[in-house]
């Protein structure tokens, strides 16, 4: 079993194309011995985003704090706590802080 | 994309053997098109605990508020907000809400 604290995993600068004020600190992965898929969380700052993109893997997702929108395509979603978001292979997508504290949110992958 | 709130899932009590006080509410499944795992939110109460059972699939824990404990074998460790506890497959276990409000967190296990 391993426990540790999100807070006490370094944050990492995301650092991609369209990405802008985002953070990410990876909690449990393959390091760790996970066998299937990789919990992050991310930190996005106020008027930060996410790249509109797709990939061939989904996201499973779970807003922590703060507020943002989800979109794909047309289609744009408030999130706030409590939220959970699935989105699909191949799915365009992107997040966006809309508020004036941080955006933080889990983000689990395949991997 | 699949967007919902937590509260709005139903919360099921679980009653299996040595569980007390334990209620789930399945976030994301395959019945969403999730094609690799599950993201289910469990809510214990006070004194209430799940059972200390092993099994052939991880779980990938999130707490999101309360207190608790983690369990296996003779190594017990304190939960509160933030922490993430990775259980490995086959890897005996228990959590206990040791505080006064209900210990939520996220459990996401392959499926």
């Amino acid at each position: 079993m391993i426990v540790r604290k999100n807070i006490d995993v370094t944050a990492e600068d995301v650092i991609i194309e369209d990405a802008e004020g985002v953070k990410k600190r990876v909690l449990i992965s393959e390091a760790d011995g996970a066998p299937n898929f990789i919990m992050r969380q991310f930190t996005i700052a106020p008027e930060g985003h996410t790249p509109y993109h797709k990939h061939s893997w989904e996201h499973e997702v779970y807003v922590l704090s703060g507020t943002g929108e989800a979109r794909t395509g047309e289609n744009v979603v408030r999130l706030s706590p409590g939220n959970v978001v699935l989105v699909l292979p191949d799915e365009e997508h992107n997040f966006t802080n809309t508020g004036k504290e941080p955006l933080n949110f889990l983000c689990i992958i395949p991997g």
